[in-house]
């Protein structure tokens, strides 16, 4: 069994952002040698999350409107987490639905996705340094 | 270490559909012949989803009425991506809730799921060729 | 490659119910072994959740509440689930929403989590005994 462990950084110049992580995913399946496995593309924070979707920017923007008005507006004054002086309750319940994680199959070293399927970083409340862990298991 | 990989193909007569597909992914896991091991199953699609929960036609007619009136509703004219000739932005949104993906842990040669856990494959824009992934890894 | 199961039980005094089980699931990766590889923390109940988010008790609040006003509310009469005498249906749609497993990595011997990243129950239908599966795979 080969295991190979990667971490990507992101500091997004906006609070909310999507990013297409699927080459830098691509690039370190390839470096482990991989051939039939999974790889675990999972944020690090609890504030964001990895997800697998298109990459089509009018959808991203959907995705953002969808966060605010429908999963969680930001409003820090309805939530308790921000009596502890964040502000960021919202993007906690943003990371809860969208998910944190994903796994992607490796078939004959490739990531074995379906013709649009992409591996995106969903910032939900960024401007520092971020982390995400790549980790691929297979043989 | 084992490894075997299935796709599963779907055309739903409807355009929104839930089908329950647990014995062809205990079949897959009897076949690949690991007894210790994790199988995923993901939708290679970007508006579809798969995900763990009950063989009940009320909930899934419930599902269905709750994707569309809280989750997001179809309207066309209410998103972005359909600006690129598409009406489907609320698949993809609904994809990101239910997620498209599940991990089901494989124990003795058997899936190794609680007493009421069946896995469905969510079609949320069918009537079309759509694929799923059965990818079993273990020993 | 190496493997190692293990079942945790609940029995929650309250229907709703978060629990952090971040240390249960450590100790399990110690006792497998296992250095590089993935555990798995998957609910064995279709009216529950396991996530990954913050341990703190405004937040978990904030996720209680969520889920009943905007999520899913619990009123029975809204579901056709619940014509089968069940009053759950609410608890499935929470399930599917916050999702019904995590995998975490496992590096150097550890879980590999973000500095504020713990591991959940989150029991949307409690008051009975109940059952997560850990399941450790890697070498």
């Amino acid at each position: 069994m080969k295991s190979h462990t990667h971490y990507l950084w992101f500091n997004t110049k906006r609070r909310q952002e999507i990013i297409d992580i699927t080459d830098t995913v691509a690039e370190q399946v390839e470096q482990s040698g991989v051939q039939e496995g999974f790889v675990l593309v999972s944020a690090m924070h609890i504030t964001a999350s990895v997800f697998v979707n298109d990459h089509e920017s009018g959808l991203w923007q959907d995705i953002l409107k969808w966060l605010e008005e429908t999963v969680a507006p930001w409003e820090p004054g309805r939530y308790k987490h921000n009596l502890t002086g964040e502000d960021n309750a919202a993007a906690h319940l943003r990371s809860l639905t969208v998910g944190h994680e994903a796994i992607v199959p490796i078939t004959k070293g490739e990531l074995d996705l379906g013709p649009w399927q992409r591996v995106f970083y969903g910032e939900w409340d960024g401007k520092r340094r971020r982390r995400v862990i790549v980790k691929v298991l297979g043989e």
